[in-house]
């Protein structure tokens, strides 16, 4: 084969998912541990890149250019930052990879490579700005305004799930300070909540489990179990707060909804949205509400389309 | 004279002011009334540019733009969503200006186009990212990403003063939700809150009157006034918590205090800066803080920049 290719790469703590693209197109889609204790995270990249590329019986100068998306903060031209699940700290990863591989490499943070993935192929197409928020067991965020991810300065925008909503909290939230929204509005923060609840004997109808999970919970709230009512409402409120701050801070056309606790689709947008609306700067309302789409490949995708914007067709690659 | 220019226009409430540029140099700079009640304000800008043309010996076609800054929400091709103040809703503010004047219109936020003069000649010309705060009777804020000002879908970007902070206030904010950012961080909240301070018999050594002015507030509290000590403790967390907030959306390089109460400069930013850092997400750290520079020139200074940017030199106007 002859095309001219671009490879998305998207470095979980598990898992290193890797996809070669020809334009829209997947050619191939994968995965590789993440070798995080060995520290062979860049080697091994490049060389199942390597290994795919001959599969495929394509040759390696006709990479355009490879995407990384990090769980952590990163500048375009490849240096990390900071990446702690993996270990990384100013770490130069774009410099590791070109070791083993001469092309040119983006990277960038894997929450807002999850937006530009939505906006090229997913529930954000239609919009020009908007907001892609990940409700999994961590809040991510990424924003897209007028077409370009919002990155700031160390690659840290959209990392809206650290905003300090709450100034009186005491518990503390896994980056040490408290008050955080990603306490209230995550998968964690909807089993942590039943379970203060349970303990507390609270009534439920629906849960029986001590320690339930998101799911359960979410569940029991449509069934209409008051205790897992009064938790969604918790999460919800704080939800509708969070998003009403980010709508005052960007106006956003819209905002898109993705991870594991958005499968309750229009359930949970109904829950959110009267907070939403009572918390939202009447100058900034319109923005519209919907379910992300591309779940577990936004990663790969966003970080393909990340090297295409870097490294366009007809680019000329200077490399070392 | 034979000079290209622009016209740069901030409408207030009181007063239209308007400047005409040659590069960066402000050729004419003067105000005339707003006359709100009569709607003429459209007809005055026009007729007001002509006059200063004439008083300059520039003909009409040397103009190459006008950038207008509204207390609003606008659309930079002239569309004004919202202006309450000088009451407009969808009006066609550029449509009006041609109908005396045949030169393209830009317009924008008044706030957003006081970022966009920092960034231009101010205390923002050192950084691509930044958000300015202007502290006066309101909170107004605009922000630059990338050399580019963030308007959002309605030109609402950068509206921080109406984050919803504090979901349990009562207390009702200009904008008719409770809990806004502007409802502690502005000099109308210092007054408010030394005012309740002294009405609930709190200990004053410094401030004599019964409703002391911000300027009253700020001075006693850097003498060691506990009462506007306090006071001014509890704007510091509010703007702390508020700009923490800001950061984890927008990873900025740099703050830049403006308006009436940034006067008190250093003192200012040394009492927001522990508030800050206490609330600050570890990823997003590494912002400055600054005082804006241009002040009350800011408004046609960032609408002079903004007609720039929008219609080029050598751009070749098409207007009907």
């Amino acid at each position: 084969m002859n095309s001219k290719v671009y490879v998305g790469v998207d470095i979980g703590g598990m898992t290193v998912k890797l996809g070669i693209f020809e334009g829209e197109k997947i050619l191939k889609q994968w995965a590789v541990p993440t070798r995080v204790k060995e520290q062979k995270i860049a080697a091994d990249i490049a060389e199942t890149i390597k290994d795919a590329l001959k599969e495929l019986e394509i040759p390696e100068e006709n990479i355009q250019g490879i995407g990384i998306g990090v769980p952590g903060n990163a500048r375009p031209d490849g240096f990390v930052y900071n990446a702690s699940n993996i270990g990384w700290k100013d770490y130069d990863l774009g410099a590791e990879i070109k070791k083993d591989l001469n092309v040119p490499v983006a990277v960038g943070n894997d929450a807002n490579l999850a937006a530009l993935a939505e906006y090229w192929m997913g529930s954000g197409k239609a919009y020009k700005s908007f907001v892609l928020l990940t409700i999994g067991t961590g809040l991510g965020g990424g924003i897209i305004n007028e077409g370009r991810i919002v990155n700031g300065m160390m690659g840290s925008g959209g990392e809206v799930g650290h905003m300090p909503v709450n100034p009186d909290e005491t518990l503390v939230c896994g980056c040490g300070k408290c008050g955080c929204l990603e306490q209230y509005t995550t998968a964690t923060a909807i089993m942590r909540m039943a379970r203060e609840a349970i303990e507390e004997g609270k009534l439920s109808t629906a849960i029986e489990s001590k320690t339930p999970t998101a799911k359960d919970v979410l569940d029991a709230a449509k069934a209409g179990d008051p205790l897992a009512e009064k938790v969604m409402d918790d999460f919800a409120k704080r939800m509708g707060q969070g998003m009403a701050i980010i709508a005052s801070v960007m106006n956003p056309e819209a905002f898109l909804l993705g991870g594991g606790v958005s499968k309750a689709g229009d359930y949970l947008l109904d829950l959110i949205r009267p907070y939403y609306e009572k918390y939202l700067f009447k100058g900034c309302v319109g923005a519209e509400f919907k379910i992300a789409a591309l779940e577990n490949d936004a990663g790969i995708i966003g970080a393909a389309k990340l090297a295409m914007d870097s490294f366009p067709a007809g680019w000329d690659a200077v490399t070392e």
